[in-house]
């Protein structure tokens, strides 16, 4: 069925039956003017992110299912980033008006097999017709303990991440590769773990955040994030490229592509692993990668050779 | 200065200094995953609103302030239809590659005028380019000593709205005329009611909200709103022609142009009026419209004609 035949009220309709899960905590769910839901802590962890076809995603590439399911994950990897446990979604969509109903329900579909790993309840948000392409917009609230902020980084920290990185830029390239001659909708997504992490990344919260002096999640590359680290905190940092985490997978993409899998790890964005600093004898399953200096920016190769380090990655609006 | 020199980064940067406010009950805001808010209730009423170039605003008609303004206000409109006190807000942003800074510092300029007069913190978002139009994307948190739903209405209670209904529909058709040969960016806003209604609504609370038994803003439209509080009710209602509050201004306008003004009031939306109801002894200085029912849904005339009406106004999709 055709949205224009479904309309908006029967598409909140719709969207509000397939939401039913975990509303323990929620007096007011999806069809008020807005929800009302409880908060247990005094202070709240929120968190909104957007994404845009054509910017963010492309539909040739991904499926709604996958694509609803990486909209919550990236929301879910901001309050991971914060300490925080993540608690109600909102979800405000731009849809084109030639959009099929059962588009929006499959990408429902991905949004709550994620939620429901994590139990949020969906409690609200917006739908409205987009004139150009698909627009998903999700605000995510959660409560913390601790709250870890980018700005406690200390000189002497190590730098850890919590997986391999560049695995989400690598599948990217593959996407775009095996795609280019495939139609709209048409597309049933390759199942190599490089694609998989693209399309469907899987933030996990740090277990043991005692200790952690600051944190955030990998969502525009190695580098330009950790650079974030060093400048909220006014601090530098080293990072030793044979530290670096990465996995088979890409060290033998690269290979037969004849590229670096560095260029992936240090540069690709969105792998929504967690970087963070923590004194030098911290125990955690986290890859050690480097330390926090007082001021230089270096990575430091096999050999021992140093190379300074800009913000490198993935920025909106730069050319 | 183009966006595409400022960067994602140094926009984040100009826009967290333009923010600085009330930050009392902040403890992470802008420049972090994600905000860090005092909650001082312990439920918290939440809202979404996504506003789309094209199918919500038009910037032939809108200058960048005045846009920003209403961005805010859509949401206020929705924390007051609750009963609740606004204190948080989340900005995000899919905005053109070849837009200049100065457009979103005079957009942000807009939201704070409002938001200085509500004293709510901005705390956070996201930014980023969009390929087609600019996409405001909003979330709106409050507090509420007691939430009032749609659903609360009371065969007997009657029908109440807060303000003259109709004036922002036909601000929208002045605008649409005056403004069809203008170019995009050059405008000046007219400055009549009408239009000024229409581009920067002014949402205020109930006053007094005890004994009120439902509750909405009238933003699609009466017959389309007080159709929601049917629905969920489970209750009809009875509205008199001639008790609903029209504008001198509306009515001249109208006149003029030979229409009836009442087909702005009844299907007009964006007035981000209140419509309530509440036993009909009630005391407020809001407009009594008419009674609800058991059942049947009717708009009667001055001479006691009947007729049913529909959930008619503005619906996304539906053509």
């Amino acid at each position: 069925m055709l949205l224009s035949k479904t309309g908006e009220f029967g598409l909140i309709k719709k969207l509000k039956k397939q939401c039913s899960g975990n509303m323990k905590d929620v007096s007011v769910g999806i069809g008020d003017d807005a929800a009302a839901v409880r908060i247990k802590k005094d202070t709240a962890i929120v968190t909104s992110d957007m994404l845009i076809e054509g910017v963010h995603f492309d539909l040739a590439f991904t499926t709604f299912f996958q694509l609803g399911y990486k909209f919550l994950a990236v929301n879910l990897s901001d309050i991971f980033a914060m300490g925080g446990k993540p608690e109600y979604f909102l979800v405000s969509l731009g849809i084109p008006g030639h959009f099929k109903t059962s588009y929006i329900e499959e990408l429902y579909e991905g949004l709550m097999k994620l939620s429901k790993k994590h139990a949020i309840s969906i409690v609200g948000g917006d739908t409205c017709r987009s004139k150009s392409g698909l627009v998903l917009s999700g605000t995510l609230i959660g409560t913390a303990g601790k709250i870890i902020k980018r700005s406690g980084a200390k000189a002497g920290d190590g730098i850890y991440v919590t997986g391999t990185l560049g695995d989400s830029a690598m599948g990217l390239q593959l996407l775009k590769k095996r795609n280019r001659k495939m139609n709209k909708f048409s597309f049933t997504s390759p199942s190599s773990m490089l694609t998989k992490k693209h399309l469907m990344p899987e933030p996990k919260p740090l277990k043991n955040t005692s200790g952690v002096t600051s944190m955030l999640d990998i969502s525009d590359g190695l580098l330009i994030d950790l650079n974030h680290i060093c400048e909220e905190s006014n601090v530098g940092a080293v990072i030793y490229k044979d530290k670096i985490p990465v996995s088979r997978e890409l060290a033998e993409t690269a290979k037969k592509a004849g590229l670096d899998p560095l260029r992936f790890s240090l540069k690709g964005g969105e792998d929504y692993e967690l970087l963070f600093t923590a004194p030098p004898n911290y125990k955690t399953a986290a890859y050690k990668i480097g330390e926090i200096t007082k001021k230089d920016r270096l990575i430091i190769d096999k050999n021992g050779r140093e190379t300074r380090f800009k913000a490198e990655g993935y920025e909106h609006f730069k050319r």
